[in-house]
């Protein structure tokens, strides 16, 4: 653990498997801070309409840089000071998707994408990460269902197995900070496993 | 020298030394690629825009990754591109500027703020940088002379003395890439200067 003074639980996986959902569950039931990744400052914001629009054209390794930007102003002007404050807080979206969508997703160099988002988060790691994991397949059945798909949606099915793979290594190597929730399930079934494993890891 | 087809020239220095317009005569007499940074692709006008507001809150983390962010963009979109098809390319600031202002001005990391730009830049180095000298008290009455001014030319005068120190240490250890004009003359002084440096390093 961190000498942080509040915590910060993140959701993790890939698209439409529900962490918008579950965030703003235990957010809700926590009073905790909800946040997300990219985009929730001014700045972010500027960011993720340009990240997520599928007609702009961003390399693999200014995607990246964008990322790692709208973090290290996520972190600077939202997360830091609620936490150091005492505050709790969720995050839809946190350093652990950089990893899997950039390192292993996108395949760049891991101890490079490693580096970099150490040093825009500043050394502020989640306290437990929520892994919501789905099948690819399924989840793009859900995805579908929506009007609007991003620059990640449009990807192929093995692009999103390489982000599920990563996940689920990165889950194996650091258990102790990491849970995973089988999230093909309705929603307050789903829910019910995050409050067992915030129960259980933090005590709430 | 790197395996590279054309040729590129990059042009360094403080704020309102000249850097421009010495960049667009050289283009213009070898029929160069002329192009700068930040800014000169569709993603980078945004980021540039982003960059230089100076009522626009980002942290010194964020400035420095966006930076990097335009320039992974700019190689490979503009500056690779040209080169291969054996286009010589006069570029206003490149990587250079990123270590005098992130790692000097900003005292960032310097051993990060490298492997940074190393990475952004995917291995593509100018052949040969111009570095434009003037104190900065000298810039300082030409920037008070226009109308606008950016996000780094309302810093204090100490960051800027940093990164004059910081071009001139860098330049220092890599003289054979590197060659120190002075500035503070008359453009047709400087570009004799200019015009000198590229005949006898590169034979233009």
């Amino acid at each position: 653990m961190t000498n942080q003074e509040g915590r910060l639980v993140t959701f993790e996986g890939g698209e439409s498997v529900g962490k918008s959902t579950q965030a703003a569950l235990l957010a809700a039931q926590r009073e905790a801070l909800l946040t997300f990744e990219p985009g929730d400052t001014e700045l972010g914001g500027e960011l993720r309409r340009l990240l997520l629009s599928p007609e702009f054209r961003i390399t693999w390794r200014s995607e990246a840089l964008l990322m790692a930007a709208d973090r290290a102003q996520h972190v600077e002007e939202v997360i830091r000071p609620a936490l150091l404050e005492g505050t709790d807080v969720v995050c839809d979206r946190y350093a652990e998707s950089f990893l899997a969508y950039q390192g292993f997703g996108r395949e760049l160099d891991l101890d490079f994408v490693r580096s970099l988002t150490n040093w825009a988060t500043g050394g502020i790691r989640s306290d437990l990460v929520l892994l919501l994991d789905i099948s690819p397949e399924r989840a793009r059945v859900r995805t579908t269902m929506r009007q609007k798909v991003d620059r990640f949606e449009v990807l192929g099915l093995d692009f999103h197995l390489r982000v599920r793979e990563g996940y689920k290594a990165l889950a194996a190597e650091d258990s102790d900070r990491w849970v995973v929730i089988d999230a093909d399930r309705p929603p307050n079934a789903v829910s019910e496993s995050v409050w067992r494993a915030v129960s259980e890891r933090l005590g709430w």
